[in-house]
């Protein structure tokens, strides 16, 4: 295999659809947010994606069977009233070159002109380092237009912010997708970064389904969350704990002295 | 050469050959049973392969002769009744790129295609990071029933186990194979990764040799495990030689105290 | 996106335009050279380059809108007597592989070639790493006969200087330019390549509108270049607070012993 | 530039001519023989060779002029009786990538079969990571037969040396060209590796002159050879000079406790 294949698994007719990438990056964020939308909107899968810039690499599942890594493509037809039709892109990996993540954009791109969509929403984690207490969620979008919509509906736009720009498949979908004629705004849950971070999840979550007009159950992903949060809160109490140990050590060293 | 060539060495009629593939890998156990195989069986090379995608290098043979880093493959004509027919894929090297493992993999299962393979088996180590005493063989597999039928050979399987997946060569025959409709199985031959390991690879050989019906006389294998394991004995040795000897000093200090 | 992309914005019709390039690099001097003249010169935009060789990476702006990375080519038509037409490429990056810059050199001479350029100015820094009071620009060109005509005009030219050659597309537009016919120089202004360096940036546009003959108002530049000034100036005085005092510590242990 | 170019300088017709390969490796062993041969024997530049695959860079010569990073081939008619023709590959790099090498290689053995080259020198060092007293020439070959009449010349080989195989332009050569019908013979410099190592390279040159039945002026080479020699005299008296120093230090301790 030396190109890129993308493996057909299902004839859908959808109607302005819109598409959500929510590939692995920072904190998991955008991978948590699209396959909880796949999972609880029994969202069906039409596309297989296999690349070379992927990395040479099987995934082994729980009955010991083998997938090959990938990326996919679940569509969902709106069901209620003002519900749009949906593209979800997911997948275990991004691209692992540069040219890479050049090339599959492009495929994403010219996947989602033969559906008609209009709007894209790319979505991803910002890290910031530091354990956050109130996590928000951070936008860019391809318009002035947008980014003023979207600051109606909550997302925090602020100077210089990320500084380092958006890099991977968040960032080009905006970037070539402009130059293609499509709307696209990237959603980033502010996280510290350092571990999978399903309570940024939500509030991307919160915000998209908002925006889209969507109604899903969030249960699975605030039970991830609650779970999270517990690991978390050891790792703060270790620290505490660790910190007055050692400066009561070195109390005592000068009270001796 | 900016492509990879396939040299034909050799026409050769099989039968519903089976692919056995044991590159490099981890404890080199893989390479240890396919090379093996390939002596023990008197398997004939059909077949060199040459990439850009191989470290550029050539070997210096003990004749002060050289050879072409490569990867090649016997074929095995089963004598006696019950006996497969084979295809043997052995080397100096696996891809050192990400894109030549996914080429590489291509190439080999067109080649599989061609002879009318319908089942693999890749060979490959698992590193626990500790030396194992009772060495077991780990597999994966591209169906439920595959599992099942390897389960009753005494392979194990164990739920996300290896978790980081398969990697490699190993891997993309399974992954990519099972795409094109092949059969696939991977035995993993538990190692501490840290050494070569002909133990390990006896207990793989051992096993593939029973679901193969092939009768393979092992004694090269065996020898060459007893002297590796006569090394790792030292190695434990010293381990423990220098162990009691720091707390000794330790206690020492203690009881001077 | 597989292939680099070359978006024309503007038809322009130029009279042996001169290329001046300056894409970022060592203390970013070429890069501050020739955003500087874009804007002083109120250079029209007529190219943008995208390329898979790029980082994958969009930047963010201030008003919460992104720009996919690429490189850009401005027009200006010589206004007084005298001036020249001039090419101005300038860009957010070079290319981030070997290939991606010899083949980016080989788009930005085809273009060059298409306008009629004979003569090709490259800008950059030349890092010493130390902190460099009296900038001077230091030189390299296709010909012994511009080498004389650049001495002329005060560049420096030192033997063995930069000993470790030219890189990226800098030196390339120089080497391969000269293998398609070109005239082309390279003006380095010398720097320290700890930080942004506007001062050195400021003697490289002193000579290159010198040598063009173009009236240019380097206020920008200048502003720029004393709030530069003044961080390094600090820097330096941190530098100089910190010596002594660890001086003091070891003179104070002498005294003592 | 997209793909390796290969300029020709001069048409040339040579008489069963044999290839030297001299570019830049460990020690710059090869580098020195064959640069040295160029410059003796007043060989003609009849090719330049141009490639993505060298790092993208200029030199700067002493007079202020550019060459681009390239592979030169130089050509040489035999004067004496029972001189043999030579083309004599020298340059600033070898390729920066594996596929590179491969790709290098490959334009190389083309040249060289269409100037009807049957036997080739490859010349290299062979890093021992130790100063070497006497140095000696390794060996390899693409047959036995040759290997003999190489060590009829006094070129040695040692059994599973070099253990780590030859990488590289100058074992690429050997192992692609044995495969398209070459001779080919490579012989190492051993030298330790750390410098630039003319001593090591005047053990090769006597060596090739000897099989090529040349007659060649040495001088040049052996001037470099003794300035070296100061130089690396100098480095071990230092480190002569530092050893009993520390030495003294432990044993004064050990005195004093």
């Amino acid at each position: 295999m030396k190109e890129t294949v993308v493996r057909r698994i299902k004839d859908v007719q959808l109607k302005d659809p819109v598409l959500v990438e929510g590939l692995p990056g920072v904190g998991h964020v955008g991978k948590l947010v699209a396959e909880h939308l796949v999972e609880e909107l029994k969202a069906e899968k039409i596309m297989e994606i296999y690349s070379p810039h992927f990395p040479p690499q099987v995934m082994v599942l729980e009955d010991g069977t083998i997938k090959q890594v990938r990326n996919e493509v679940y569509a969902y037809k709106g069901k209620s009233q003002g519900e749009p039709d949906l593209l979800l892109l997911v997948g275990d990996y991004q691209s692992a070159t540069n040219e890479g993540h050049y090339e599959l954009s492009g495929i994403f791109l010219d996947m989602a002109q033969e559906f008609g969509v209009k709007r894209i929403y790319t979505l991803g984690g910002y890290g910031t380092g530091q354990f956050v207490d109130k996590p928000t969620v951070l936008g860019a979008a391809t318009s002035t237009a947008l980014v003023d919509e979207m600051k109606g509906q909550g997302v925090m736009f602020q100077e210089n912010e990320p500084g380092g720009g958006i890099i991977g498949i968040s960032g080009l979908l905006l970037g070539l997708g402009h130059l293609r004629g499509f709307e696209a705004v990237c959603l980033m849950g502010v996280t510290s970064g350092y571990l999978v971070d399903p309570k940024s999840a939500q509030e991307v979550l919160k915000i998209l389904t908002k925006i889209l007009g969507l109604e899903v159950n969030m249960q699975a992903l605030e039970d991830r969350a609650k779970e999270m949060e517990k690991i978390v809160g050891k790792l703060q109490e270790m620290e505490r704990a660790q910190a007055p140990y050692e400066c009561g050590g070195e109390e005592d060293l000068r009270y001796i002295g």
